[in-house]
C-alpha cells in the first residue's frame, strides 16, 4: 500500500526535497499533500514545528522555550514536529483513528497530544472553563434551557408560537462553535476525491471549539487559538484569535479593546512590534498590551524580570466573572460550573436576585492573589495610583449594572407574578428577552468596558448605559399595556 | 490653445521630466495636473499602469498577465498607460466628452474604456448582477417599493405618516451609492477653479457604485474595487474593498470574515503575504483567503497549478443566492433579474411563501458545476471529507433559517388578513419592518456566518438565531395588541 | 532624600548609561522607572522627545518643526525631552506637584506645560469646542438632563421607574472619560508599592478626557490622542485614536470612515505611507486621507506647496455641525457653547423645532471660509466640479435628515401634548428615547456617511433611512397603543 502511494504521489507532484530533519512517515505525507493540501503544507512549513526538534528547543534556556516538557521521547526527538508527529500519536486512545495509505492516522489531533512536549499548558488548560465550555451549557439545565430557546426552530399557528429543540447542526454552526462539540466515531465512510479513501465519519464535525470533546476523550481543541497548521505564536497574541468568538453583543471583548487606548496603539503601531519573541518583553517586543499580554503570556521586563509567568488557564488572572451569567461573582472555584448549586437550587453561580452560591466560588483570598497578578501587568506601564484607581472605578460599575439587572428582574418577576408572562420558560417571550438583554448584553458591555478602561462608547451609547436605562422604559411600557389589556379582558 | 495651456503650467509648476514612454498627450496633462491634483497623480505614479506599455505586458507568460487582450492598437501599444490612453478613448461614444484645453477627453472611464486591453474581464462582468444592480433595483417594482419605503421622506400630521418618492441626491447617498447612478449629460457648466473651465454637467455624479450606467450606455465601474488611480490589485485583493458596500446588518460579508478563522489569520499575519504576484500562488504568496481568493482571483499552487480560474463574473463560483430576498434560491440564470417571474406573477425568485420561480433560475447541474469551483478553492487547504460537512452544515442552516423567514411571513400575513395591517404597500408599517428585518438582517446573518465558517456570534446573538426568534415573540405581541385594540374599538 | 533613592535604585536596576543630553532630573527618574515602570520608559524611548533636544528642534526648516515656540528656555534648550522636562514644569501652578524622593512633580500634565514648546497648538485648541467638552455637557441644562437621564442608577417599584444623579465613578466610565473629568487635589494619600509614597490623592482621575479640567486649572489633555509617552505623531495620524470616542451609534465617525474608499484605500495601503513625515505630503507620504488629514494636519503638495496649514481647533476646518444636537446648525462661534441661547431660552444651537440660534453662530461668510479649507484639501485629489457636487449631495442630505428629525419632534409632542408622555423631562420614556434616536443615532448617521462619501450602508440599513424611517412608525405604533389605552381607562 505505501508503495501504491509513493508511486501515484511521485506521479502528482514534482520531487521535493525536504531537510533529514523530517520524518520518513512526515515525508511521506508531504509527498502527496504537497500537491493535494498545499495551502496547509506551506502554513506548516512556515511553523516552529517545522524548524525545531524537540531536542533544539529543549536545549534553549528556560525562559526562552516553548516547549514545557522536561524531556520529549527518543523516537520524536531527532525530528521536526511534522504531520505524522502530531497526527500519529497515541492512535491506542483515538477512536478516530484509521488506516491511511499504511500509516496509521488520527484525524483530530487533541490536547492529550500536543501534551507530548507542552504538558504544562495541557494541565493549565484542562483545569479551566474553557476546556469545560460545552458542559457549562449542556449539563446546565438552566444554560441549556436558554440556548434551546435562542437556536430552537419555531413553528407559527396563528399567532401561537411553538418551540422545538436545535438541530445538531445548528448547535454546531452558533453556540457550540465557540464552545466546542462533542466528536463521536460513527462507522466508516468513503470519501470520493482525486484519490478515494476510507475515514471515520465523525459527529459534529469539523469544529475548533475551545472545550471540545475528542475522539481521545480529552477536552479542548489548541487549534482555537493556535490557528491550523502554523501553531503561530503570533496569531494567537494578536486579537483578532480572541476576537472570533468575544465579540459584541454578549461578550463584546474585542469590538471594546479595539475603540480602547491599549487597542488604539495596538493598530497604530503593532507593525514595529515582535510577536514571536519568547518571553515577551514589555517595551522592548510590544508596548500596549493585546488580549494575550493580560491573561495568557510569559511578560517580562527588557531585561528578563519575570512580569506575569505564562498560563493557559484563561481565568488564572481574573478574579470576578463580568459576564454570561446574570449578575457578576467570584470566579468559580472548578473549571466545570454544572456543579454549582445556589441558594434555589440553581445551577447558577448567584440566585435570581443577586445572591452568591459562595461555596462554589473562590474567596476574597483567592480574588485577592489573582487580582495582584493582573495588576503587576498593569504596573509595567502605570503607577500604582493609577492601577487602584482604575479597579475602584470598575468595582463601582459592577455593582452600579449589577443594580440596573436587578431593577430589570423586579419587572419581569412583576410580569410572571400577574400572569402577564410565562415563568415556565424564563427565556422565550419578547419581554424576557429585553430582561436578558439587560445583563447579557448591556451590563456586559458596560462592564468590559470599564475594565478596559477605555471604549467609552460601550458604557455609554453602544448598548451600555443607554441600552440599561432605555431598556427598563420598554419593559415598563410592555408591562402596562399586557396589564391593560389583561384588565380590560377580564372586565 | 494647447500653447497657452502650456504656458499656463510652465509658469505653475516645475519642470519635471517624464519617461519617454509617456505619451505626449499624458505629459500634458500631467504638466499641470501634478501641481492641480497631485494626490491622484501620484496615486497613479504608484500604478502598474504607469510603468507598463501593453506591449511589455503582453510580452509575459500568459499566467502572469494582468491584460486579457490578445493585441493592443498599435497607437496605444508603446506607451504607458496614462491619463489620456484612458480618458482619451472612444470619443465618438462618450457624450460626457468635451474639448479641454484642446484635448478631447471624457470625464468618465467606463468598462467598455478598458476592455481595450481587458475585453475577457468586461465581458464576464458585462453578465453579472453586479454589472446589472441599477435595474435589479430600480426596474423591480417589488424592490422598487422597499427602496422608496426606505429612503423616501415622510410627512407627519396628528399622528399619520404620509410618504414621498427619495430624492435624486438620497438615491445617489444611500441605495444607488453602491448600486450605481445613471448618469446623464444635461448641457455643459463652467467650474471656478484656478482655472475656470467649462465641462459636461453630469446627473448623479460622483459615482462608483457596481451598476453605474455610464455616459457611453456601459453598466459598471472598474473603479468601484480599483480605487481610484492606482488601480491597485493589492487593494481590490484585500477585503476592505469589499466591506465598503457588504456590510452588516443586511449584507454582512466583511464583520463576519472579520469575525472568522480566515478573517483572523489575515488580519493576523497580512502583512507577510504577496498581494499583488500574478497568478496568486496559495501558500507562497497568501496562507488564508480573501473575498477575492475565493470569488474572484486566479488562485494556483506554489509550483503555477491552476486551483480557480480568474473570473469577473462575481457569481461565478456561488450556487446558491444566500442574501438580499426573502428566501434563499437557486442564483438566476441571467444577471438582469428585474425579468424574473413567480408563480404569484411577481419579479421575485420565489414567492412570499418560498416557491421558487425555478424557469428563471439555474439548474441543479449548474448548481454542481459552479459549487465545484468553490470547493477546488476550500481543497486547497482542507480535506474532501471536511469540505463536504462544511457544506452540509450551511445546508442545513439555509433550510432552517428560510422557515423561520416563513414563520414570520405566516405573522405579517396573519396581520394583513385580520386588518391589523396594510397589505397594499408590505414595507412601511413597523410589522412590516419586522418581518423584513427577519430575511434581510436576521436570516443573511446567520447564512453568511455559516458559509463562512466562523464567526458564530453572527449565527447566535449578532443578529442571528437570537434576532431570528426575538422578532417572531415581538412580531407577536404587537399582533396580540393590535387585535385586542381593534376588537375593543370595535365593541 | 536624594541620595537613598539613588541607593534603593542602584540595588534595583541594572546601571545604565544614558546619553548626555538627558537632564540629571531625568537620568535620576529613569533610574527608577526602568524597572519599575519599563514600559512607560521604553514607550519614552521610542519617542521623538527622547532623540531631540528643543535646541535641535529649532534649527530645522519653519515648514518640518514640531516646535510652534519661537524660542525655549536656556534651562531646556539642551536637553531632550525627558520625564523631569514635563513632569516637573510650573510647579507653583500645579495643585497636584508633591515632593517625590527630592524632586518637585506634577502627576498630570497639563496643555500648559506642553507650550512651553507648543504655544501655537495650545492656544488654538484652548478655543476649540474639544477644550470646552465638560462645561458644554454639564453647564448645559439640557444636555445634562440628558446625561443623568441615560447614565444615572434607576429603582423600580412595582411598574414604576425612580431614577436618580448618577455616580462620580459612572461619569467618569462613561460620558466624562470622552469629555473629561474635574480633576481637583483632596490632599495627601500613601500608596503602597515596592516603594511605597505619599502622592496627591485626585478626583476623577484617571482620564485623559479631551476637555479634562487639570490641577493648574488648563483645559484639555493632549494624551487624549498623543497617547501615553511616545506622544507619536503616527499614532495621532491614524484613524484609530479618533476611534477612540468617536464610534457609532452616535458619532460614527470611525466606522464610517472604516467602509469608506478612503478607510478602504487606507486599510489596504497604509502599510507603504509615512505617518512621522512632516510636512505631510499627499502622494508621496500618504495616498488618502485620515481623520488628521483633512481635520488637523499641515498638508502640503510633494514639493512642498502648503494645502492646509495646520490646526488644533479641530472645528477649524468645519462650517456645520452635524451631530450632537437635534438639528444641523453653523458651527458656533465660541467653543464654549454653554453661552448659547435660542428663541426659547434654551442653551441650545436651534430651538426643538430647527430654528437656529443664528447670534451665537458663525455667519455664512465664516461658513464659505471654513468650507474653503475644507475643500482646498479635497481638491489635493479630485476635481473641483467633483468636489462641488459632493458637497451638494451633502446639503440636501442635511436638510432631509433634519426634516425627518422634526417630524419625530413632532410626533413626541403630540404625546406631550396629549398626556402620552411627561415633557417635564424629555429624556426619560421609552417614546422620548426614540425621538432621541431619530437625531442622535439616525440623522448622525446618515449625515456623517454623506460628508465622508461612502459607507453607504450607514446612509440606508446601518442606523441612517432604514432607522429613519422605521422609527417614526414605532413611534406612531406606541402613540397609538397609549392613546387607545388611555381613552379606554377615561371611558
Amino acid at each position: 500500500m505505501r508503495k501504491l502511494l509513493i508511486i501515484i504521489c511521485v506521479l502528482l507532484v514534482p520531487a521535493a526535497t525536504f531537510a533529514t530533519a523530517i520524518s520518513s512517515e512526515t515525508q511521506s505525507c508531504l509527498r502527496c499533500h504537497n500537491g493535494l493540501t498545499p495551502g496547509i503544507v506551506a502554513d506548516w512549513e512556515s511553523s516552529r514545528h517545522s524548524r525545531t526538534t524537540p531536542e533544539e528547543a529543549l536545549a534553549k534556556p528556560e525562559i526562552q522555550r516553548t516547549i514545557s516538557a522536561g524531556e520529549v521521547d527518543e523516537k520524536l526527538r531527532g525530528n521536526v514536529v511534522g504531520c505524522y508527529e502530531c497526527h500519529g500519536l497515541n492512535a491506542d486512545k483515538h477512536k478516530d483513528n484509521f488506516s491511511h495509505f499504511g500509516f496509521s492516522i488520527n484525524i483530530v489531533v487533541s490536547p492529550n497530544d500536543c501534551a507530548i512536549c507542552h504538558p504544562v499548558e495541557t494541565e493549565q488548560y484542562a483545569g479551566s472553563k474553557k476546556a469545560n465550555a460545552i458542559g457549562n451549557l449542556a449539563k446546565n439545565p438552566v444554560y441549556h434551557g436558554l440556548v434551546n430557546s435562542i437556536i430552537g426552530p419555531k413553528e407559527v399557528e396563528g399567532t401561537m408560537i411553538k418551540a422545538s429543540d436545535p438541530s445538531d447542526f445548528t448547535r454546531q454552526d452558533a453556540c457550540f462553535a465557540c464552545h466546542g462539540t462533542v466528536i463521536e466515531v460513527k462507522g466508516m465512510k468513503t470519501v470520493k476525491a482525486k484519490i478515494s479513501t476510507k475515514v471515520p465519519e465523525l459527529t459534529n464535525w469539523p469544529n475548533q471549539g475551545v472545550g471540545r470533546i475528542n475522539p481521545d476523550g480529552s477536552m479542548g481543541a489548541c487549534t482555537s487559538c493556535h490557528a491550523r497548521h502554523a501553531f503561530s505564536i503570533e496569531v494567537a497574541r494578536k486579537p483578532h484569535t480572541c476576537a472570533q468568538c468575544h465579540l459584541e453583543p454578549d461578550v463584546p471583548a474585542w469590538n471594546i479593546y479595539a475603540a480602547s487606548k491599549h487597542g488604539n496603539i495596538y493598530l497604530s503601531d503593532n507593525h514595529k512590534w515582535n510577536f514571536e519573541a519568547v518571553p515577551w518583553k514589555l517595551g522592548t517586543d510590544f508596548k500596549a498590551p493585546t488580549c494575550a499580554t493580560c491573561h495568557v503570556s510569559l511578560v517580562t521586563t527588557p531585561d528578563g524580570g519575570t512580569i506575569a509567568e505564562r498560563t493557559h488557564d484563561f481565568g488564572g488572572r481574573l478574579w470576578v466573572r463580568l459576564f454570561g451569567l446574570i449578575y457578576t461573582h467570584p470566579q468559580p472555584k472548578s473549571g466545570d460550573t454544572s456543579i454549582i448549586r445556589n441558594a434555589d437550587g440553581l445551577p447558577l453561580p448567584t440566585t435570581f436576585l443577586g445572591l452568591p452560591a459562595s461555596e462554589f466560588l473562590i474567596d476574597p483570598d483567592e480574588q485577592a492573589r489573582r487580582k495582584g497578578l493582573m495588576e503587576a501587568v498593569c504596573k509595567g506601564c502605570h503607577s500604582t495610583y493609577w492601577v487602584t484607581r482604575h479597579f475602584d472605578k470598575m468595582d463601582n460599575t459592577i455593582e452600579e449594572t449589577d443594580k440596573m439587572t436587578l431593577q430589570a428582574t423586579k419587572l419581569v418577576t412583576y410580569a410572571w407574578d400577574n400572569g402577564l408572562a410565562d415563568a415556565s420558560n424564563p427565556f422565550d417571550e419578547a419581554i424576557e428577552r429585553k430582561w436578558v438583554k439587560q445583563w447579557l448584553f448591556y451590563g456586559n458591555n458596560a462592564r468590559y468596558a470599564s475594565a478596559m478602561t477605555g471604549a467609552q462608547d460601550y458604557v455609554a451609547f453602544k448598548y451600555g448605559w443607554w441600552g440599561l436605562t432605555t431598556n427598563l422604559q420598554e419593559m415598563k411600557d410592555k408591562i402596562d399595556m399586557k396589564k391593560a389589556l389583561k384588565e380590560e379582558k377580564e372586565d
